[in-house]
């Protein structure tokens, strides 16, 4: 068995969640502010077994993976025209920083 | 030292935090959502000595083993009478999901 | 890389936290109650590579370190006169609680 930690974006989160209960993985959901990332954050607790920490780490990349994002131009409130940019622009959004930690005994009761 | 995560639901949490520091485990507790349990659950991070982790993992098997119990029936609200059952029902709750972690250094300042 | 958790109070939270952004130590915080400590607190989470775990330690000891502090007498609300205390008072404030893990893999997507 491993526990695997992993921090995603908070616009990541249900969708991984969703993807790790698909995917059989139990995970519990710990609230967490900033950090390892710029917006907001949710880290996963994950229980798996050894041979399964690959396809754990798939499952995470494929749903979290950092990537740009196209976002339209938000028209300027109360002046400040001089920073207005009328185009969208790519911001980069997502990412996921991950643990996995070796453990020495597991217990479910 | 050992660190012990232990995922337990949130109508054991109370009980066992009294029964930890009663048996003087030194514990910090996480705010933590779905997962692990269907209910409510709440992340103890316990840090302890070696050969007090057998203890540890009786005095979190006493106080969260999963368990059935009985629930009264609840009469139905504005229809759907078919679902209705007008006796006691079994259901099963508690239950924890417990890492032990091995630590290689541990401080307190 | 390790992975450290270290518990500290919510009243050395925010400097904590500025001073490992100054040293570009990576971090997440969890939201935390009670525990290892007497007043609130929070836990912090970071990843480190292994030579540079004797300055994290540093830097959290720097910020964190339990000490005494004087706390202006309260005036006593409602009677109770008896344990007014009319002059400043040593209380001790701050320390921390630390766990360095071993990590058997570490991602960024
Ligand atoms: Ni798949
Ligand atoms: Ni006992
Ligand atoms: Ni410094």
């Amino acid at each position: 068995m491993k526990l695997v930690m992993a921090v995603v974006q908070d616009k990541d989160s249900n969708r991984l969640m969703n993807a790790l209960v698909d995917h059989n993985f139990r995970t519990t959901k710990l609230a967490t502010t900033g950090g390892f990332l710029k917006a907001g954050n949710t880290t996963f607790m994950i229980g798996t077994e050894d041979h399964r920490v690959d396809k754990l780490l798939s499952v995470i990349k494929e749903n979290c993976q950092s990537r740009d994002q196209m976002v339209a131009p938000v028209s300027p409130m109360g002046g400040n025209a001089d920073s207005y940019v009328p185009y969208p622009v790519e911001v980069e959004v997502g990412g996921a920083t991950i643990f996995v930690l070796p453990i020495e005994q597991f217990h479910h009761f």
